[in-house]
């Protein structure tokens, strides 16, 4: 009888969502060499067609993936409440959009630590932006500061000195490095999805389509998913 | 036509397992006049009995509720994962047992904090309790307050000001102290299930059955769901 080979790599989460970020943060993984599961979301987000891309950018990177379906209350938020119009381009880069979807950041990363200590993964890898973002107050590098330490006194591993690593090497990147690194790393980019309204092409004029846009233009690359 | 008579009462999130605990904090939450939701929680634990019990409590204590479904993974706690069994009375009552559920209250937490920030309810309680317990690190003091502090950090409502009241009434109450509380309060605890196994009637030998047993002996009241 053969004996049973182990995969001696790491294990990480990678959280998915199908868009251009969390794309690049999935082959940074593994190109540091990680054995990746994927968290893939689907909360009821009208831009459900990021769910597809999700599933078809873990194939291609050949990660494994879980789909969690959530029930979230979708009374405020635009992205979850088709009554509500995705805003188009912010006059003024201030404040926090109706796209917020309250505590979504702290919920998917509840459920990846759940995850990572089940599975002995002591890696999270999320890909946050802190810099061409759309403000929201759970991509900013103080709220994980303070989610580690809240993951590291809440959980098993944690107690026992065994503390999750949640690493966001996106957060101080600007939209161009991100696509110039992802560029390096193979991203096929032509899988991803932006676009909050979910159509059948993107709108291009809400505000995730334009940070795509002058991320692209910046890099001095073509968007493989644009028709322009 | 008559005029809309708002219901002026604060909202308060509570969350309701159909525990002993939950059960107590919902009456003692209802008693200090809020407007309850109550959050239930199937997330593919053994003792299912429970989700019942929760929305039996809610409907007798008049609140609304809203069942969340999750799938978490099963592969380490004996309370998810019917391959393993449930511990019986442990010697030393020290370590944390297979049935903690990786993440658990910070997940649930987490998804009550988006309720309550999409209800614009400022309160959430839970009935956590850091004395009769079973070790669990997220039932401890230190992990609420450093929930707090995220909670404030990563949404909207904590960054406009609005920081969201994590309130544990019970954490640091005896068992005896929780029934002899409840018992004031009215709580129907006939209607209330601990078991972690989640047969036809208490095991009455889970660290759960024994905490509660405990907690009516010490009381000098009788538990109204026993046979004995």
């Amino acid at each position: 009888m053969k004996p049973l080979i182990r995969n001696k790599k790491q294990k990480a989460i990678v959280l998915l969502s199908g868009g251009l970020d969390s794309a690049t943060t999935l082959f940074l993984a593994k190109s540091k060499g990680y054995r990746i599961s994927a968290l893939i979301f689907d909360y009821g987000q009208r831009h459900k067609k990021e769910i597809n891309c999700a599933k078809t950018l873990a194939k291609v990177a050949g990660c494994d993936y879980h789909i969690i379906k959530l029930s979230l209350p979708s009374l405020g938020s635009s992205l979850l409440n088709r009554n509500i119009n995705i805003p188009k381009a912010r006059k003024e880069r201030s404040g926090i959009p109706s796209t917020y979807v309250p505590a979504r950041n702290l919920i998917f990363l509840s459920i990846a630590a759940s995850y990572a200590e089940s599975m002995r993964a002591d890696t999270i890898f999320i890909g946050a932006n802190a810099v061409d973002f759309s403000g929201y107050p759970d991509c900013r590098p103080r709220f994980y500061s303070q989610l580690r330490k809240v993951i590291k006194i809440g959980t098993k591993a944690g107690v026992e000195g065994k503390a999750l690593r949640i690493l966001t090497p996106l957060i101080n990147k600007t939209k161009k490095e991100i696509i110039k690194l992802g560029a390096k790393l193979g991203v096929p980019y032509a899988l991803t999805w932006s676009c909050y309204e979910g159509g059948k092409v993107p709108c291009a004029s809400c505000e995730s389509c334009l940070l795509r846009k002058k991320g692209f233009q910046e890099a001095k690359l073509n968007d493989p998913s644009s028709k322009s």
